[in-house]
């Protein structure tokens, strides 16, 4: 048999009402369903019907002001995946959680136990906040730096990892007859000790179905692709040109390289947010709708957030060029990906406010489309085939009927043109991704020393 | 129309192979399936076919020698009850989550989203973690003592509840037209501020349907009883005598009067453990057949544990009586009621090690009672009737089949005598117990202003 062509992977990244702010406010969202985990599982289950690898949840540990104007608060991803999870058989589910404010053993329990609960369908999006009403939420009295938080990750992967290793696959015993439940030889203490976390461990758990949770990540700063490179099975990223992506694509697969890891083992999966139509036009005038329910005090102060402004944007004229002098320029506020996204629109387009404002408001920075489906597909497959992502991110403008376009009309395509999988082949996230289950840290030490 | 009876509450108590230490080891029990979420899912239905209030989870932030010899580790208790929930349309499900461990932000999130996605079915188990080898997992150098444990407790419970009330229940408006989302002036910060503690809140999840989950409690010594008293909906406890829980019952009850609470508002559930048999004899002979399962080096184990004791048991004639004389008498410990438990059985039975080991392998000083589905009947309408309980903790010596007999054979007596529902007559954990849905403090807070 030759080897299987190299497969798409789709991922669904749900907000609420969808990616464009102003979704909540169309009449096509589903905007009193939000807090109906009846919604969400509907949503999974059709997103398992066209064969995705994954659903994702993104978070944050607060709330900000913008939250006046528009359904952006966090829905709790941990929780609200084990609702979906039961009701889905096949595909993943990839929950954030945050190395600046979980505690590793408490972190470990949750996603361990979700991987046995779901049969091995999870992973993890490791961020470390960049929210700074999240520091308030947790006792601190500062938001801890860019640098300090990217220490902690480091620690924090290490420790984790070594939790959810603590106990070997073949610890478990369960013998009813010799009255062995569990091989105490087999379970070890983590045993990490670092600058900012220390954990004794062991798990309170047999290790799970895919031994650890897939890991995510989804920073693109230097420290975030070092990060990820060191880490991450799978990233996210937001792009928008072809040659951005395919930098970025080529820059953190070299970075794997060099960490000794097999480059095909990082799926990187640039975010798309579509308007789809049975015309260019009419997806062009689709998104105009949603564009036309813009607040704009919603999207200044988005945008004043992105940029770390000090400055209230609502005194400037929108339909001047944009202040780029008013941009900061300290180190610091660079480090950040977005800022750094932002930044590029405006150098390359030259925008007025108003024209910036509504090329963030479809999906924040990531990648806005409108087009018929053939189009849609063309760019999947351009970025897939021209070295600038392995599969999609699919960010729907709005929900759940833009979702369910892209499925019903776009999916087909990929598939007719052998992208993308007809059936999954097997039963865990690793399986869908193409990644390997690691055998635990303790197994392979035990085998080196023998 | 008069006022409805008084009716009993019914709570499942889930271990994974039932509450008999050596369950995992009988042919009746569920072993394979103990990590298969289906398994648990269709406890819950079962539970939820016979009207239960609601199925409970205990946890325990670490793992003990015990590992080795039984099943006795625990399900991560928020990622499962959201899995039973999927599950399940009416019956409510009680997390266990630590005061000492978790973070109040993370912990307020995961039960306020856990209550919307379950529709307001969840009750949170607020317990301070006895467990000593959790301190090491959290990066301690020592597990605080029992008075810190509980200062941390009355700050943390205080700080959730501002939580969960920081959004009024009207502040999630969603309104379309005039594009108001959230109406930020019914949206609070929590501002806690205590000697452990420090949270700035609002939480970042509209309110919950419960308003708040239920607060349940399991503490009974004396700090126990007060922190009951003060906040707890439902107190779990282990009593030996009639006497004992009528004399606990009087006193939680009289406790919380004067705290100016209504004392209809506590309901107290202590554990029952039936052996269930057509006669009393063919029950006490499958009591018999779980205890021939023992693997005494446990029980010696699990009794150190319990009496917190530094020599090791094993040396001791099994046979001998108890040696009554090992037992430390320290204030620390005498402030543990599960110890006190344990001296109260030694004191009145003057059992040998064996007999006592036998005694508490059932349910660990919980009441195990074998007898015929009219004799389980009886006790447990003699507590409820004679002012020790409002309902009954059900500890399935092993499961399923532990849970079936009962719900076949028991449920329908206690349903004919007219001391519990036939029916479920509301949608939340709440309504099933007859508890308020609290207002929010700050509502409160602005009527009192106005
Ligand atoms: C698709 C996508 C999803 C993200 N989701 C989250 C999230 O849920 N929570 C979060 O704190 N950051 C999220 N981020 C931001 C990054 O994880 C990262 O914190 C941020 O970019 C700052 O780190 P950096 O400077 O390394 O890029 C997301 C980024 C992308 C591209
Ligand atoms: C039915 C029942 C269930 C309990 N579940 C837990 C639990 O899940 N986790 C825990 O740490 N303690 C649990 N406990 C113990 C109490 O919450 C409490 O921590 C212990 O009794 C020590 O506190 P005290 O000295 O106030 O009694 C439980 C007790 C009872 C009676």
């Amino acid at each position: 048999m030759s080897e299987a062509p190299r497969q798409l992977t789709l991922n669904l990244f749900i907000y609420p009402n969808g990616h464009h702010e102003a979704a909540w406010r169309h009449p096509l969202a589903a905007r009193e369903r939000i807090l109906d985990v009846r919604y969400y599982q509907s949503l999974a289950q059709q997103a398992e019907a066209a064969k995705f690898d994954a659903v994702f949840f993104a978070d944050g540990l607060g709330i900000g002001d913008g939250i006046r104007y528009a359904s952006r608060f966090h829905l709790e991803p941990l929780t609200l995946i084990n609702a979906l999870a039961a009701a889905t058989e096949k595909i993943g589910f990839i929950a954030t959680a945050s190395t600046s404010f979980y505690d590793p053993y408490t972190l470990a329990r949750l996603f361990g136990a979700t991987d046995h609960w779901s049969g091995g369908r999870i992973g993890w999006n490791i961020v470390t906040s960049s929210l700074k009403s999240a520091a308030g939420n947790y006792g601190l009295t500062r938001h801890p730096s860019h640098a300090e938080r990217y220490e902690r990750a480091h620690e924090f992967v290490q420790a984790v990892t070594r939790l959810w290793d603590s106990w070997e696959d073949e610890a478990f015993v369960n013998d009813a007859s010799t009255g062995l439940f569990a091989d105490t030889d087999r379970i070890h203490a983590a045993n990490f000790t670092g600058k900012h976390l220390r954990v004794q461990g062991a798990l309170n758990l047999p290790r799970s179905p895919q031994g650890r949770p897939v890991y995510v990540q989804a920073g693109s700063s230097e420290d975030g692709r070092q990060f990820a490179a060191q880490y991450a099975e799978a990233i996210f990223t937001a792009h928008q040109t072809l040659e951005s992506a395919q930098s970025f694509y080529r820059d953190v697969k070299q970075r794997a390289a060099q960490w000794g890891r097999n480059p095909a083992h990082i799926k990187i999966l640039p975010g798309l947010s579509p308007f789809i139509g049975s015309t260019e036009a009419e997806a062009r005038a689709l998104q105009r709708e949603f564009d036309e329910l813009i607040q704009t005090d919603f999207s200044l102060l988005q945008l004043k957030n992105q940029l770390g402004l000090d400055i209230d944007l609502r005194g400037q004229d929108l339909d001047a060029p944009f202040p780029r002098h008013l941009i900061p320029h300290s180190a610091d506020q660079q480090e950040h990906s977005r800022f750094q996204l932002v930044l590029d629109i405006v150098d390359r387009e030259k925008p007025t406010l108003r024209q910036l404002i509504e090329r963030l408001a479809g999906a924040r920075g990531h990648f806005v489309l409108a087009g018929t489906p053939e189009q849609i597909a063309d760019h999947i497959e351009t970025w897939f085939t021209q070295g600038a992502a392995d599969g999609i991110n699919v960010m729907p403008p709005w929900l759940p009927g833009g979702l369910e376009v892209f499925t019903r009309e776009v999916v087909p395509i990929l598939q007719r043109r052998g992208l993308f999988r007809q059936d999954y082949s097997g039963d865990t996230l690793r399986d869908h991704l193409g990644l390997p289950r690691p055998p635990s840290l303790f197994a392979s030490e035990q085998q080196q020393a023998a």
